[in-house]
């Protein structure tokens, strides 16, 4: 039996990140592979009633380890109930955002210290990495003007200031420097054709690895 | 100003802790004391949301990282919004539960490393602990009968095995052991006023001191 790939979705909101996910999901099925497409926080029905807590705007003052925790909490389950079992079926897993995340938003966001987040990544995880990760960038301004425009209600996290998602960014790219083989960076400011041609090309390399 | 004193309630179920919390915090608000009295899992609006989804008999089954994680989310909160808060008003806190319920239920109940406890204990709490632990103490089929008897509704802790409760009961009895100064055990065999002459005399003993 084949083996899946893991393969996570990161970068700020508005970047496109859910559209492509959907167009690497119906690439893959095309080509006859099982895919499991997932997101985080969530993915279990215990995981998305945390990320109700979590994004919800309107909840009393997180501490800071208190919305590290949860992001945690749900991650161990997500990867008990869903990851897990699909990589050991051989499909292939995409995830909408993973410990990456935490690394740039809990880390890079709110300051907690990355060696804090790395000894939570191996406790929860074990050695599970992912195989690829698809870093969509652009500058902040960018995806925030796309957030702003679709008009739906904002969450706790896009509620934040312009600077807290520029150390999103810089930790998010400092971490695609650290781990070359991992990371692809998507520049998210091509046309979407573009952005699909270049993850065609990733995509028919990692199918013949 | 006086500085407050933390103190713990914590034992296994049925033996008294909830009605031995109202009688301190009587006993130390007629003697001018000023005194929190909250609860583990919870003790905030956010805390409580997490306590929810601990207890829910009808949840999917936990990893116990979740378990644990979510545990410390919400004492993280607990402890920015409510303890240290009246701490350092001056307050009393009497707490139903606290981190030696952790060691008990997550590590010795579930199995949990103890040292993986103890790294999120320093994390989240700091130098942060209880001045006094009381702790309830009975063989487990007499808490078990009484939990029992009370009719309601039991909580996905309550409905475990008789051996996850002789593991709970032995943890908390070596953590008591080990610290000497801190834990008071209770014989909660004893009749209700004779358990409140023990109260009366440490916390007058506290009071003094």
């Amino acid at each position: 039996m084949p083996i899946g790939k893991f393969i996570t979705f990161e970068g700020g909101e508005g970047l496109g990140k859910t559209t492509n996910i959907c167009f690497v999901r119906d690439y893959l099925q095309q080509r006859g592979f099982k895919v499991v497409s997932t997101r985080e926080p969530g993915g279990t029905e215990l995981a998305e009633k945390i990320r109700q807590l979590l994004l919800n705007p309107d909840a009393e003052s997180f501490s800071d380890h208190t919305e590290l925790l949860l992001m945690f909490a749900g991650r161990a389950q997500h990867i008990k109930h869903v990851i897990q079992p699909a990589l050991a079926q051989g499909c292939w897993v995409l995830c909408d955002r993973f410990t990456d995340a935490t690394y740039a938003y809990q880390g890079g966001g709110r300051g907690i210290s990355l060696d804090n987040i790395a000894w939570l990544e191996n406790l929860v995880q074990g050695a599970l990495r992912p195989d690829v990760t698809l870093l969509f960038d652009a500058p902040v301004e960018i995806g925030m003007a796309r957030v702003t425009q679709r008009g739906a209600g904002i969450d706790r996290f896009e509620a934040e200031k312009m600077s807290f998602f520029e150390r999103v960014r810089h930790t998010y790219l400092t971490r695609a420097r650290q781990n070359p083989h991992r990371f692809k960076i998507i520049n998210a400011q091509q046309t979407l054709p573009e952005v699909q041609q270049t993850l065609v090309a990733l995509l028919d390399a990692l199918i013949a690895a």
